[in-house]
């Protein structure tokens, strides 16, 4: 035994941390025994509410504490337009640009055929019912630009196709402040291919 | 607003910690949310715990959940040679070497002048009354090898030197496996200081 039990317990929960080895999780929980004690309850507590207090929204499945979320609830926002994301993390990164006054529906997952995940098991069929019931003109594929990705949005594209609902994805190229010169050639084929009349 | 509340204050009690910076704490706060409950209470459980359950041992300052702490209370010890480091984590360090069987004293810190940091500021004192108190032949100073370590070191040293107990220093020189090429002058000229006869 070389921690007393309530470290090592502390330790054990921190290394289950993603990117933190057994190494970090001792200084991480030493950091601890030295923070003020209401910062560490604090800390306590709002682990416990995060976990307790927040649910997937049941009209797009991103993470909020009311239900339906902010964004859906938000009458000032495009209903007409819906962007589909895999992660609730991607809907973060979309407000964070600012630009983007549609809405969303997260999928939590991409249909992964090698890994036994196929359409049933994420988020598209409350999307499929969702384009039945609301006037939605045009849906935004924004899934990652892997083959996963590029598979689930040639998937939802071919489902939703008929109805007449436009479909786009977002444009995959060369990143802004990125350099030619060190870009993959996937992405430079991408960007070639995509190019624009100027 | 980008997060749900208990998102953002979860992001934020991640923050705090050392090394973990906002784009790991979204990740990490992610994360927890996709972690099994228990896993999370239990998480939450056992950062509350460790600061409430712990202090420090009256006797060694080493952080503890029982007081007198293991090491001090175990009669299997040789309680004739204490071993003197700066931090609780010293002496985890030490244990798990496993081949000292004396007893700790943690100063929990080092004296640092320039930090406004003087020898009452840290665990001294208590030190120089346990030697009054118990029988100790020697002193082990394992302070870290740099200048509030040694200056502490040596603070110490010429305090108990009078009482006659032999005071040794942990040596300093080049780490095993470590290579001479990469060594620093300074890691070199202590190793060639403290060499041995073979």
């Amino acid at each position: 035994m070389y921690y007393p039990e309530p470290i090592s317990k502390l330790v054990d929960s921190f290394t289950k941390l993603p990117g933190i080895g057994p190494k970090t999780a001792v200084r991480l929980a030493f950091f601890v025994l030295n923070m003020e004690e209401d910062d560490v309850l604090d800390f306590a507590k709002n682990l416990a509410n995060a976990k307790r207090e927040l649910t997937h929204c049941s009209v797009c499945g991103h993470i909020t504490d009311t239900d339906p979320c902010r964004i859906c609830d938000d009458r000032e926002r495009d209903g007409s337009i819906i962007c589909v994301v895999q992660d609730p993390k991607d809907v973060i990164a979309m407000e964070k640009m600012k630009d983007y006054q549609g809405k969303y529906h997260v999928l939590h997952g991409a249909i992964s055929p090698m890994d036994g995940i196929g359409p049933e098991d994420i988020n598209v069929p409350p999307l499929i019912e969702r384009l039945k019931d609301e006037e939605v003109k045009e849906l935004i594929l924004a899934t990652n630009p892997n083959v996963e990705g590029e598979a689930t949005a040639m998937y939802i594209s071919r489902l939703v196709k008929p109805s007449g609902i436009r479909i786009s994805r977002i444009a995959h190229g060369l990143p802004v402040g990125g350099d030619l010169e060190y870009a993959d050639e996937v992405t430079l084929s991408k960007a070639l291919e995509g190019r624009r009349d100027l």
